[in-house]
């Protein structure tokens, strides 16, 4: 496969996700095509797990690691693939006994901001 | 709900995914029961997620946090549940992304004494 | 114990803690009672540990862990319960060499809005 | 207070957590001198936060971290200190809700090797 | 060598690394001398790494511990030192792949308020 | 570039800092793919960094993240680089202030069976 279809394969990915892929210049060169050409376009966009699937465990990762920049990012991923806001808090009552409570907590923070702005 | 009946409903779970379920003497007590009434008979136990999606999404947070020896448990676990080792192979390549290579090649790892095993 | 006896026993130590308890609504009613019922209800009202010891335990693993949302919720219990600034400082010191200066240095930066505001 | 100083105040507290001091050629030499010099002499032996008190933080960070090699001798420590392994499994049940519940797993498995080796 | 010669070394490396060092008042006491007088004057002030490849080990650390304050001030300190923005763009692509994208993504957040105010 | 290229560019890194590169079989092949042609092939043969300075932060973030069996390896790859043991001692010192001094301490007790066995 070429860079470019990597790249093209990526930002559907990106576009269907977030509502927009980065552009050169919202980032350094190389990070970007890591990111638009690889992991959205080489991983997310491999058979093995749904897009549904994908979303869920990242929000899991990025919530038990307390990243909360990028959580809030891919809650909204969640949101717009159509995972149910129940569905989420179910998750992280489930994730506080695995990550602890406070990871839990400060994901279920996000969630008015992401799921009360859905149009 | 009971007491009795969390840790009835606790062990069921445990039973599904391990085989066996802590009994009296194999941990401190108040660490049993809040391990099989309370996060086994509570919430793994509750309907907002399937058994398979909390599997799943448990391997996910072992494997980001690093927490070796639960993942251990817990891959036997989704084995258990019929969760194909090719599901799991290619969710470590998806979180190799989000918590770094060094989990997920820790965790590949561990595949082959879980599913090796398999009878 | 009923469901409705931990619940009232986790809000009078969550009370003394931060001066108030989780209500209906604050957030969604399983996870609330998980908090309440199960971990402020059934663990943090145990005898094996006293009250002061169960709060400087939790700031040290709020501060190791870099839980800064918690830490600030956690350092008002500790200040609460009568825990002397100083001795947060000391705690600090010593923690800045378990888990690294900056989760020591986020976790002093805390501590004005803590102390200062007593009334 | 002399480099000397530190070094002795230092072993003295490592000899009566651990049974003895690290020696030259134990480990690199400014290694030694910031871990029995400092750390031990300067910060360890400090009067605000008591000895049993600096064991119980430092088990509690190390447990949340999940630090397996360091917790295992620090519940050594806690040990010779005289803290009862009641009161280890009580804090362990506590930190399984702020740093989840595989590093309170982990630690609870090396409480035998520790506690039933006690003379 | 006296505690004195050590906080002025410590002094005279924060002084190059942030422009100025913590005072008297700005931190409790005994953390300002650890601060100044063991990491900054023991440690830091030591010849077996230049002060360069201090900063970028200690910016490497800091993104895949996902300290975000102490980045900040360390990426202003990797700059002062000279060590160039596409060298640091350059890390943090490296480091996406150790520690996750989410950290490296919320340190290239950081850079254009860094490097952007360089006069 | 072709993906074929980007293979043997991985594998001429990885040969390099660790004598062999992983083949197909030994991991499955989508994540062998990942690891040779994008992280060594793509990332690694950047010329933003030199491949000392690579490995030095690597060295690094496995540290401070506690990864040990990664760690292994990249010590090994440290020493085929000729990164002198003396070196990472210093790091390690500089690191048990960033990340703790467990983790230090952990990648210490590494050094003897990487540079010991050095030929």
């Amino acid at each position: 496969m070429s860079d470019d279809d990597r790249i093209q394969r990526g930002e559907a990915v990106l576009e269907r996700l977030f509502g927009r892929a980065p552009r050169p210049g919202d980032m350094p060169e190389g990070f970007r095509e890591a990111t638009v050409g690889h992991l959205f376009g080489d991983v997310w966009s491999r058979p093995g797990l749904a897009i549904e699937e994908r979303s869920l465990v990242t929000v899991t990762a990025l919530t038990v690691l307390g990243r909360e920049n990028e959580l809030r990012l891919h809650l909204r991923g969640a949101r717009n693939l159509g995972i149910p806001r129940e569905k989420i808090e179910e998750l992280l009552l489930h994730l506080a006994h695995y990550g602890g409570w406070p990871v839990a907590v400060s994901a279920l923070r996000l969630l008015p901001e992401v799921y009360d702005a859905e149009g």
